[in-house]
């Protein structure tokens, strides 16, 4: 891109933002942190990401932070996160507009992972019971879009501030009156262990943030260059 | 966003780049279009989109453009695009980082599509024969990242203006030096029926890109706004 057309674009980004009171197609480009420090890798070995996967898994609320987390390399460690699903079996499941995946555990014997991602799915008692057991003991439970309402259900929200899809947010207040619903955010970290980020593509901002809690702004900027990733959101 | 944030961040932005020339993380925030015009949704029944899966397929080159096409509604039809995969076989592959994916069709039995989506992947001679198949009876057929190494070996972008990731550009044109290689641009139409995008999340913006050759500019930014997605980079 020619330097001229970049800042005519931006100029027009501007005038478009001043002209409505929103930018173009009110996109959130921000996240919200409260209390969130740095995460410690551990000593040896890759960081656990648990993948939850049941039917209608929106396809881009799982793949998104799974491309951030993959693409990941430090100056002494390749790939440094290490992923896996977790669903109610090992047989195929129809995510979203059918695509058909398979988990690679089950709620039972799943390894226990350092960071969960919830997306937008059916879940079920499978998946709240695990929650309940494997989120204690993890660095960092991660929603993604309607992914939120899984963490409500299981309780990980009480008391707490979220986001979710922008199209859910009232009924996340309605139906759980108990969480301070955040709006326009990419996303919100509810202390160190908690974060949820808006609907969809709002979940690579707040995966590539989890990158930069584990191993600095410079690692994070890298994978998001790697990765042609336009937005900023996901810096706090 | 308080709008002064954002007017102060474009500012930002737009300083990065008069200072090193290239911008933050060298986006590519444009697509190139060359003959690319509308494209006509068939009269009746939805537009089938078939995405070529084999082992190593990188997840986002293919879920980028999935969510895209899924979440298109249009005044008169709710889910336009039927999304569908094709591989060797219809055994687990497995994607990036181990993803486990079921074709839904081989490419002996696939239904003729009108996009064909393909990623970075393995790839091998059924996708190249397929290819050649399918292509001249599609609508459009377009690479997301190293996937444009499959057309190439097809034959689809002889002769043609194309793109891939940054890493591979040097690649792309030293290995098919008939290819005139596009660098720093989202995406690059080659005509009507052809399209590469670049690495990973471009195929998010060349997604969108098709979505308005079908359906106009209103229906792909909604999709855009839908997704929560950030980027203009679909805009030609």
């Amino acid at each position: 891109m020619r330097r001229r057309d970049f800042l005519v674009g931006a100029a027009a980004l501007a005038a478009a933002w001043t002209a409505s009171g929103r930018a173009l197609g009110d996109p959130k480009t921000e996240g919200s942190s409260k209390g969130a420090g740095p995460l410690t890798p551990p000593p040896n070995g890759r960081i656990p990401v648990a993948v939850a996967l049941t039917d209608g898994a929106t396809v881009i609320d799982f793949a998104g932070p799974w491309e951030v987390f993959q693409d990941v390399s430090t100056s002494d460690r390749d790939q440094p996160f290490r992923l896996y699903t977790v669903g109610d079996g090992t047989r195929p499941i129809a995510g979203s507009a059918g695509l058909q995946l398979v988990p690679d555990y089950t709620w039972e014997n799943a390894p226990p992972p350092k960071v969960i991602v919830v997306g937008a799915q059916r879940g079920g008692p499978g998946l709240q019971a695990w929650l309940r057991k494997a989120s204690p003991q993890a660095d960092l439970t991660m929603s993604v879009c309607t992914g939120a309402f899984q963490l409500a259900r299981a309780g990980l929200l009480s008391g707490k501030p979220a986001t979710t899809h922008h199209d859910f947010l009232d009924q996340l207040a309605r139906q759980f009156p108990d969480i301070e619903v955040r709006r326009g955010l990419r996303f919100v970290e509810a202390g160190p262990r908690i974060a949820s980020a808006g609907g969809l593509t709002s979940g690579i901002d707040l995966a590539l943030r989890v990158v930069e809690r584990y191993f600095g702004r410079p690692t994070a900027e890298r994978t998001a260059s790697y990765m042609e990733y336009p937005s900023r959101g996901w810096v706090v």
